[in-house]
């Protein structure tokens, strides 16, 4: 764990001096009113982040090598000018990922990636059908993809756009589609977890979370929908006997999971699946949306009578959190 | 029960006479091409609706006195012509609806509407919001509401379009809200409940069941949604102490139901329980008419790679009916 | 009448000491640059708002007790800072509703509000149809309701946004229906008035003018078309034998009034006096805001042959002042 | 007046012989099932439209010279076949235009169109802008273009679809626009009724209303928008000294009478008139559908309770006649 | 060649007997009116299709193997029954796909495929790319997928919906890109030429062309997008060393070729030649589903003063063939 | 050439003496933080536009005469201030339009005019068709019309906004449709080349480039579809014999030009020749807004690797350079 993170700052003594590991999300030369030349930098870990100046640059201290997404060891304190919080850098060097857990320095999922990990594979182990059971132990057990499928962000930042979010929000949905798919005799209840399981795989290579969380070029031009059905295309393709059948399924499932040609599916949903799938991956980001301005207002010093902001996951709406209006969250 | 059916006319001998109870859906003085003039009836029951014709309206025992909507009881025989089934009409009267259960002549729910009235009622007997618990058993108590609430379609076209359609619809969604509501924390689960079943039932007044499914003049005016809207505040303002936040919270869940303005609601879902009770409504109104296409297709004789056809219900899409496709049903 | 006014700030000797009453919108603790600690006030009143900022809030002559939302009465002077106008609080103490006509504090009609009442009262009873006439003259006898209607804005931000706003429009609008309505024999004139009289009246119950404009809570989740035709429908039930047909008709007016289910209206007109009232309220309301933007044109200093800015009631569209740009408006 | 209407053969009596003029709205040659041939007539007045069967084309009391679009005069008798209603054309040859009056054979205002056109130009005689004046006093001086405004139909199928409806059209405009005008100070009268003579005028070229209504190549290439535009452009250029402002309001009236882009305008309603100009057109438009499918419901036999079919020119609505369904009508 | 071709029946003397080879495209058991049982054949080739009946089903020339999809050989005669022209079926007998040119069976190109053939690999071998022209002559070198290039229509019902229809359509954009390419010094030729072989490659297996043209069921659950993007992948995945990010721009030409989301891409484009992809591909179908409607204005006998009827892939309008307007096409 | 440019001044010398022409952009009293007053100036040219503070305004060298919309010569320096920069204006004066090549003060074409304009009428020199030929002639014959048209921009903000744009839009636009001309047999090459040069031409009616660009009054009632419809209009009438059916298309390819009605062309394509100018034009627009996106991203010290940022002109999209990207523009 960090000895310091930037949302400590705004409690911290001023003039105080921290040591901290942070990331070089920006890295400029600028010149204040008066023409004294400094270097500013934004620096940021999971919980936030902050402007750091340095005075003096030709200070040995300050190191020449490090750039835009290394991470770095800083000695500094913090201050306040024009209301708005900063940080005095004294000493900054190159850290290496060895020094600091890369889950400190962006933000993460607070569930158990290891706990979350086992429940996908114990969701994976109730399969009854060979063929989809076969497909998911192959693909999980790469563990090049395995790794990444535990790190990813569900989104750039939307909703789970935090490490892990991937996996957290597949998971949610696993439980939510293991609760609905008895209550419909006409779905094949391990052909939609499966579709659960790929719907986003693509989003493994669609983003980038080494420095903030981006889009990797080709995750422009593609998109996860596309690189998601290749790569699961190419490994049913490496499965000797994998039903044709089962593979234009399971390719329609990840095609037309958003819904909607405008929202980016090439097709619509045709079989039950694919419906099931596209109503409770949209609900289940809608849900964590909700819970996630709902956290946001009490933070922000909202009192249970008030409206939250506009929200843009639910076009510009304002909610309101029903249990505490009712006062039930006391309870 | 009936002696015979619509349905079953169509494998019925020529010729041969048949006795059966029938509702008259239209009656006309016409011309035929010769012309010689006969009197034209449309006659329905719960499998469908043909023409009879009645070539010596001055016969005694052709009655005078039906009219559009009466129940009636005809003599007669079954005939085609230019490929289309007729029926010729000998004898007809008037009846009474002592003489025929209502629900021989027009469609209606294959479930038992004792045994889902039961589950609705224990599903309230579940609720541990004491006010939400008295407000619906005070309306469930109101006989001629509960009467409708058990008759009722839960649409004159499209999903659940039979008699008890509507205790059909809600008793799946309670059962799937159920199902739902653990997963998420910030679920009220009464409330959800309660919007279940209080969401449509304006449909009670908004349509009418007794000849064939039409909307009333005021169910076209003012909607279900109102017309639900303005029933539930009723009850509540009737209820000496029921609490107003409460009030507003089911009147938005009633209102907000259909998820968009351009689908006639006045407000969008603002908290948590009215977007899970809009997400399953629709999800479980599509579910339902994708199960009704797939008996459509074999009862038509469509093979297991053949693709419905376009579903008005589904933006015009054509559907898969999976398990069938893959060869499960038979296991 | 108030002694100073925000409006007048902006042409006062800096310096020079003013006494007010204003209305708290927001009130803040907050700190300079130079981390020098303040008291940050926004006081308003009908002709605009300012920051006021106390310096020595320990001094006994600095009232603790007000809260946003109270009326304020302030000693201090103007001045300004980085172009922007201040002001500088040197004594502030709560003021009771009985010291300002509250009339002052918020923006409110130019038109002389009994007046407007008296017209209202005068269409009224110039209705030849009964129930109507005794449906309305119910409604403006309850004192209660009679009250709000004469205070309520007509929109929070768009047309009509002031005190008195609501009535204004409402007698506008009956004016304007009252020439129209002998131009199509199809239409019911008292029903047709009686529609522009009610279409808005949930306003009173959807928006709160106490201290600015906003809307309730209720106000946000329900709607003032659902709160209109809720308290239109309480008080024709409250009616011994008011006829139902004229109930529905009146009912679907108030639905039906935003013309469009995308603006909020659950139903489209479908009855004549319906459609008028759409068109009708819609032309007044764009032609207030037409009126609106020359005014403030010319206040800002516009020439003849200057376009308005984009406005937002008319799709963002500039708009031109005919009789200006042709200098009719001097003759 | 003619002889006889297609609208009175159906109840006429089978096999006695009519004469009456008609316009060969087709002519086609065709064989029955029995492969015996025949020339086949549809044959229209202002009345409807009907197929006439010529049995023995080579008779010398079969003129070969008329074809589609010409008058003819036919002696026949009325038959019906499998239904339908048909003409056995017996004698048929050419007729002039002098025969007949135009007006008998296509439908045209029930309204005089000598008075219309004097209340037009009332209208324009009140006028105090004496350059408007001028401009129509000019326009509506020319023969040709006179004789064409008070022929032209308003449109090819829907309002005012009859010879006269753009005269008919325009003086309901001029009468409401005359009363709405003091309403609103902003608005210049004598400049929105010009406005209204003007905004149509292009349907003069757009539409050919010699045999039925229909669009000319012209009309279908340009549109009357742009073809009213010109035409106002040139009777201006015309005017020595006719004032550059004026003009471009003018035109930019009739541009943007369609009120929307999609509507084909060009260019929204920037100023006052045009805005007025606009709705109240749409206004006219839609009172005029909504009377004529009220009447259409009387003509087809609906009861008071019953609404209308979906009128397409609103929207696909049903609509409910007021005053019939409150029993006012009968007053 | 065929002896007779469907539409060379309209003008065969009718009972004139006729020998053919057709494909059966519905096989159905009907009775008449009088109740007289036959067997009704959709029968077609390239030209169109017709009814024929066979009244003697059990007779021994009549077999009884064919089924819908079969190639078969008839004899028979024409004959009209109430206007409409007719087959009556004497023997039938199934043909072997060796008895007749596959091409008289359904509609092609009235190109020589040959000579397209050519024309689209002069065009790879014009390249100076290696990598690009290594990959299209890899994958037209494929025997089945060149066959099945040369052979698949572009679409099913629109713009060059005949075998050989996507070759042609290529070649045509190949011509026009080689034209366009050098306009614009930000196009990299080669790319562009790359994507116009590529972008509906999927559509040799979403159609299937063997009985009609129809989408097949992996066609319509995934597409000609996902498909071609598969095939191109797997094409490029085989090339020891082709470039990433040529296969990235590669596939999302493919992606983003229709334009828009809601046409079915899952991309926008966001290169140049996407771009320009998109827009000479939109341009190519329209003008060739022009050229096709003036053909058809021709053969239907309309006079050149007459538009079209509405065309469907043109958003319904009407056109008119400028040059035959104008006289210029008799120069 | 000016001595000094806006974008000059970056570079500049701080305290440095320069001398320059410039446009005055606005004029406005202003006063500091400090209550120091000061006259405001906007200064630009074609390179930028900049503040430039009047410290003295009484001094003698300080013109008073000047007002928004001259050119003014202005000696003065730069200076940061909170890192932006700004001039200090010590002397100023109103210069005369040959003191300066306006073609400075505003952005301009990067091609040469008058080669431009060559290539324009050697294009109508290569017409075959007489009245064409003709009508270009005659039109870019008027002397103020040919300045106009050499000097307007294309548009006020988005392609080709610079002096000069039309005829470089105009030009670029004549190559491409001579490329694709030929390819079409149905295209009348004459026609499609007098509808590029025509569909722009109101252009130079609906900006002004007096003085940065903008649209005028006329422009912005009238548009500039209207205004060069008229303007074709007018000359077509002026030419004796010009042929009326060339009119009505020449007129309908200026109206359709933008494609949809809801980018304000009242008629759709609906002859050959308007699609294809629309598709050019719009593709035209397209990729000059995509060079220029990619000369932007240069400018701005981009990598080929990083996207461009969201670009207006092509729905939001972000770009990437193709060629850049692969290394080929190193070549």
């Amino acid at each position: 764990m960090k000895d310091i993170y930037i949302a400590d700052l705004a409690n911290f003594d001023e003039g105080k001096t921290f040591d901290g590991f942070f990331l070089v999300l920006a890295k400029q030369q600028r010149t204040t009113k008066a023409n004294k030349p400094y270097l500013s930098l934004i620096l940021g870990d999971k919980t936030g982040q902050l402007e750091g100046r340095v005075w003096m640059p030709d200070d040995p201290r300050i190191a020449k090598d490090f750039e835009h997404g290394d991470i770095v060891k800083a000695r500094g304190s913090a201050s306040r000018f024009d209301d708005r919080l900063q940080m005095k850098i004294d000493q900054i060097r190159k850290a290496t990922t060895s020094e600091v857990d890369k889950a400190d320095l962006l933000p993460s999922t607070t569930y158990d990636v290891v706990e979350l990990w086992r429940q996908l594979q114990s969701f994976v182990d109730s399969f009854t059908n060979p063929d989809l059971k076969l497909l998911l132990t192959t693909l999980l057990a790469d563990p090049a993809l395995a790794q990444a499928y535990r790190e990813a962000p569900a989104a750039r930042q939307l909703h789970h756009a935090w490490l892990g979010g991937l996996l957290e929000h597949v998971v949610s949905l696993l439980t939510l589609a293991d609760r609905v798919a008895p209550h419909y005799p006409i779905l094949d209840r391990d052909l939609l977890m499966t579709g659960v399981i790929l719907h986003d795989i693509g989003k493994v290579r669609e983003l980038s979370w080494e420095v903030g969380f981006d889009y990797t070029i080709e995750g422009t031009l593609l998109g996860h929908i596309q690189m998601g059905a290749a790569l699961a295309e190419r490994t049913m393709d490496s499965l000797p006997n994998f039903p044709p059948k089962l593979k234009t399924l399971i390719l329609h499932m990840i095609l037309s999971h958003h819904g909607k040609l405008e929202f980016g599916s090439p097709k619509l949903p045709m079989i039950p699946e694919a419906l099931v799938l596209n109503f409770l991956d949209d609900l289940d980001a809608k849900m964590q949306a909700m819970t996630g301005e709902f956290d946001k207002s009490i933070r922000e010093g909202k009192g249970p009578d008030e409206m939250t902001g506009r929200v843009w996951a639910l076009d510009q709406r304002q909610l309101l959190n029903t249990k505490r209006w009712l006062g039930e969250d006391k309870k």
